[in-house]
């Protein structure tokens, strides 16, 4: 290949990086040097070259080197605090265009810049995504890491903003290479094969919707599967089995969502769930006049280990009391913030949803009733409600409550 | 419709906003108030739905009010210059996750943030640069503005990143929706007709190609005009002759860039030219292998008008006199900054282009005999020099020139 | 181009024939040696490659040569009615797949064969479709060659047929190679510039839909335009005023279709109109629940001439005469063969339409007056007695005509 | 559902027949009297409502049913014979329009024009090829029907003419619902999981394209799987290898067709294998600068049954004896009508390919020892000789060999 083809597929090639392509073998500069220099260089070409360069050397790294490339990050690519003080005085005393462009381009930190040229890659998106899911698993070990990860969520939740983002239908006639994700990222009732992934999308009364980035227009960012059907269904398996008969899509009443995935560990902290609920059952009510209520039938899975820790067992085969102990745990169990102490419930009660009813038996997979003695609960998206109830519960905590599931706590009253 | 419906339609519709269907009407708290609840709310849903509230009040807006609207985000949401003091100290003492979000929190001004909340929107983006190009249509009036000009822009230069553009070739079997937008950006050499504009884009040898953004898919941001040609041009006049045949694409070798459009007022001082223009470049060749050479056909905007500060006339039927003082100008004259004065030449010397040669009577049009008394100028490209060039500009303003056009220039010696 | 470039361009290249690129030049046999020996070939390759030959040189006769060839298939490869027999005889004596085989290729002209090989090649549908048009302009001067032509319709029956047509909407999104075909197609309301298309397209509460065939996909076969109205209008110059206000298509409560026009001549007495206007009004229905009228606003496009040929005038600045004389021609004027005069009624009526109003002043360009004294009439399409109306108009030749009408009608007694 | 909702819906509705829904439920005539009727109705929508009830009472029939609606359709719509004798001499006393149009009507049977009624359906080809895949599989038992078979023929081969084909790449981004299709219809050598799927078609150097009708866009009619490969493989295994590594497709020399499977019983005996490949080859070429050679890697299923019947054993641990017997088979069997005795060298010699090389122990799976002592051999498309070849095979049967088989055949002098 040319000197000049080179230069013309570091510069415009769609699909970056190449596997085994010289990854990392243009330049021996460090990893860090290269990252300097990319702040360094005016000329858009070889800013690009070098920010090529920067992911395919990253790409690379063992653990412990990406580990040093985030320090670096953190500590060399930091603000200047006493050049924010000079800027920020200068602004102040005469505030105009070049003071506030000096203030402005010093009260932010080096490394933002960084990650934004990174992002004129092609496919710079999806790799600073994974970027920032290396640097969540491994920054546990290291909190001032942390300083990072909050320029990483702040140009996330501009780039990943509502606007930008397209909702798809995913369907049986979804390409595989966008299925098999699904499959993989399918995070709460698992798919085990591709006919348990047909019998999720093809039949008449299920759906499945996504959100993609336009930059990442193969990988789902998050998914909800939904079951329209009639009444509110009060078993998982049932409304997974392999041998039921599926209903006429007119004639269903209710969508039920029961099964919401995030798929990418670097976008976490970046709430789409929230609208991607909304959004698809604004439009299946537009679809299908016929749809009267819309819920969850959402696993409860941190039940059995908060009364454990009360010492109370769960006992499947006492659905009556199975019940209660759901019903009491949903409504009462707190974390230290004050929040709902089940992660599923905080999510949708934080959406606006209201806990409708509780369910014994509902779950009699291994994994159900291990964490929650086979008890499941719906939550209701009352779309004329959520609003509110969102506003209330961001407000004061409070959760909305159906009266049945609300009696039934009540009746788990001292020692259960 | 019902309460729910509206809900729903001020949420999700894709189209926003409505024209004349209730703009500004659901909400009679000024733009101001509304902004800054935006800024309070933790709902999703009311936030989007005062978002939308803005953005239908902005739209109804006489300039006067819009401005007094940027001024009030210019003063009311700019940084409180303490409180990023205090910020930075506490973080500099106490460098944590805690801090840190503080300080960046106070660093940025709060306008900042309702921008990217008004992003949020279906079809914000849009809004937004038209917002954009207001501000700098009114700013000229008002310097102080000049930072949330600023603003602006640091955004949009991360929205409109170039990992995030989308390259579409224009051609005849384009939707005419997008075709009637390059009839009316086209601003080089204005195309009158459909008809012109067929003779654009439908031969073999003509070739149109234009960036998008995701988020504004039918609003082109830049296209360039290509003509394929055997040999370069030097008439833009027979480029464009309503008779000329069209040759086999496969025949040229050369690739002319005879107009380059931004089409966004909203969008200026993000330069995209650059990256289109080597782009189409790589891509022709990688289609085209018979093209060797890449160049533009240029106008020379501002020969006259220079010329004529130094009192000195163009004679558009002497040729040789104008294409002397055409490579005078073009290789002498610089402004206060010691960049070239002519802006395309900028331009593309910017882009690492090489001025290659000039030409009288090459654009014959009563616009062209005005401001350039006929000439025009070739910009070359040579693909494995640009960056170079680009380089060497940026570093010293060092311009490069064929030594043709350095031979003429030099003729012109003493006065003129 | 090498040997086995040329071969492979000849089998498989997508735009068949091109422009001035040897078109005839590759074989100098003439045209009826040529088509003889594609029936001839038994190699699928050279087949094709004859098959380019023929319709190569078909394209650059001169009509009286295009007249030979039409003659030598009507002639040459006609049946031969004693092979016909032979072949009958043997089939009759002993009824089996062999001489079955026999008989229908003996009871079939060869020139249907050599139609369908022609097809095969890409864009060979097209080609054909052009070739009858020739054939119908230059065979009134031929009646023998209307055997040829009844071949054309047999076959173009059979792939034009309801279930191989896409319909398609036109809108202000379509590419413009299509659209310019629609402004050079519309041939009731003509379309004198791209502005006035727009309004035709672009308006909410205006569409048009078009049949495609998926071997010609950029070319329209029929297209219909469609406003959508409060009420039934009653003048075409008020339906297509530049400045007449849009309504929202949720008001509308009536569809009026406005202009259908035939694109392609070379299929004549396929009838697709029928299917486009009922599958227009059912989508349409089903799309805008409010819509419960369908109508036409059409020309009488004989009716000056008609009345004439009785020594009546028509006078437009008598209204009321001018629709009653308009109600006598519509419901009265009858062909030799009994069907109405008119060729629009005679479409409508035959699709199950019934005549259902007649406005005076309707169409006052130059041609309305005219032909009709500006006089127009709306057909009404009740989708639940077109069948019916059908049935009857085809057993009985009965046709529906409202009350209004027919009584209008009545007043025209005696000499008028 | 309103009356006029079930005309619409009847009429109009993309998908035919909807399952369970009233099939055959809305006319209790006999199917023949209602295939009758569709001939005497001169409604296109009544037409439209019959062919309909036709279709779904079809699809309720027990197979018996099936033979006695094909028997009514071969005995009650076939020719008659005194009628076209009649009509025939009338056209030759008279030819004109009249008596030609009369003619062609009595010479054709109308079974043939009940068949293109059909087609008129919304999914009415995919039902029929669907039927005709019944009467081949039901007629084996009735060879009266096989004027019937030819009528659907001749029909068929009008309407999947290679103009309408449409060939598209199928892959791994192609819609799953496709390629579910692609793991049931392969007949060479078996897809057991998506898995082995994705190895197919996922890696750089593994091609796969089908060709569609636009008819029945979601049904393959034909595939092709193809490996570029540096070097003639000599072993199925080794190509399908789960573990083995993909090669730049830039770096291949080779294209292998190594299975290629028909997928409609219902279309056997219209060819589209040979343009399918022929298309595919020039495709590739034009894709691929490098590739030099076109060839297959082909079972010899009938190897073992013709020495067999021979009383000569294949041993497979013997692999020079075995691959003289493969050459020996191939170049020597014929069958009785001279063509070669293998149906899968027919296809390939009838194509215009030559047996280029044969291996032994190229495929061991179960069913090639058992059929071939593990024998396959490697047909070469040399795309220069091909048509040539192929037009001298269709005149004297003569097939092309090389020399290196030619020398392993005649090895096999005597008894083996």
């Amino acid at each position: 290949m040319s000197l000049l083809g080179e230069l013309l597929n570091t510069l415009f090639e769609r699909r970056y990086p190449r596997t085994g392509r010289g990854a990392g073998g243009g330049d021996d500069r460090s990893l860090p040097a290269l990252a300097a220099d990319i702040l360094g260089t005016k000329g858009e070409v070889s800013g690009l070259a070098l920010a090529g360069e920067v992911l395919s050397k990253y790409n690379t790294l063992e653990d412990d080197r990406k580990l040093e490339f985030f320090t670096y990050l953190t500590t060399r690519m930091n603000i200047d605090a006493q050049a924010v003080r000079d800027r920020l005085d200068e602004y102040e005393e005469n505030p105009n265009e070049e003071t506030y462009r000096a203030y402005a381009a010093a009260a932010e930190p080096p490394r933002q810049e960084l990650i934004r040229r990174l992002n004129r890659l092609p496919n710079g998106t999806n790799a600073l995504v994974r970027m920032r899911a290396d640097l969540l698993r491994l920054s546990e070990r290291e909190s001032a890491l942390q300083a990072l990860d909050l320029d990483f969520l702040h140009l996330f939740s501009s780039w990943f903003n509502r606007g930008f983002l397209v909702k798809r239908p995913i369907t049986w006639e979804t390409p595989a290479h966008v299925l098999e994700k699904i499959i993989a990222y399918e995070s709460v009732h698992s798919i085990d094969s591709w006919n348990e992934l047909r019998r999720r999308l093809a039949p008449e009364d299920r759906r499945c919707f996504a959100f993609f980035h336009p930059s990442m227009s193969d990988e789902p960012l998050i998914f909800v599967e939904v079951a329209l059907t009639q009444g509110i269904p009060t078993s998982i398996q049932s409304l997974l089995a392999e041998d039921r008969a599926a209903i006429d899509a007119a004639d269903a009443n209710t969508a039920t969502f029961y099964s919401i995935s995030s798929c990418q560990a670097g976008l976490a902290g970046i709430s789409f769930g929230n609208s991607l609920i909304k959004q698809v059952a604004a439009d299946l009510m537009a679809e299908h006049p016929g749809l009267e209520t819309f819920v969850t039938l959402s696993p409860i899975p941190r039940l059995a280990q908060w009364l454990e820790a009360q010492d109370i067992a769960l006992d499947s085969s006492d659905p009556e009391r199975t019940r209660r102990l759901a019903a009491h745990y949903l409504t009462a169990a707190k974390s230290a913030t004050g929040l709902p102490y089940d992660p599923v419930a905080r999510f949708h009660l934080g959406n606006g949803a209201a806990i409708h009813a509780v369910h014994a038996g509902a779950d009699t997979s291994e994994n159900g009733l291990r964490t929650s003695g086979g008890a499941m609960v719906n939550y209701h998206y009352d779309l004329g409600q959520v609003e509110q109830n969102h506003e209330r519960y961001a407000a004061t905590g409070e959760i909305r409550v159906s009266a049945e599931v609300r009696s039934l706590a009540s009746e788990v009253g001292g020692p259960v």
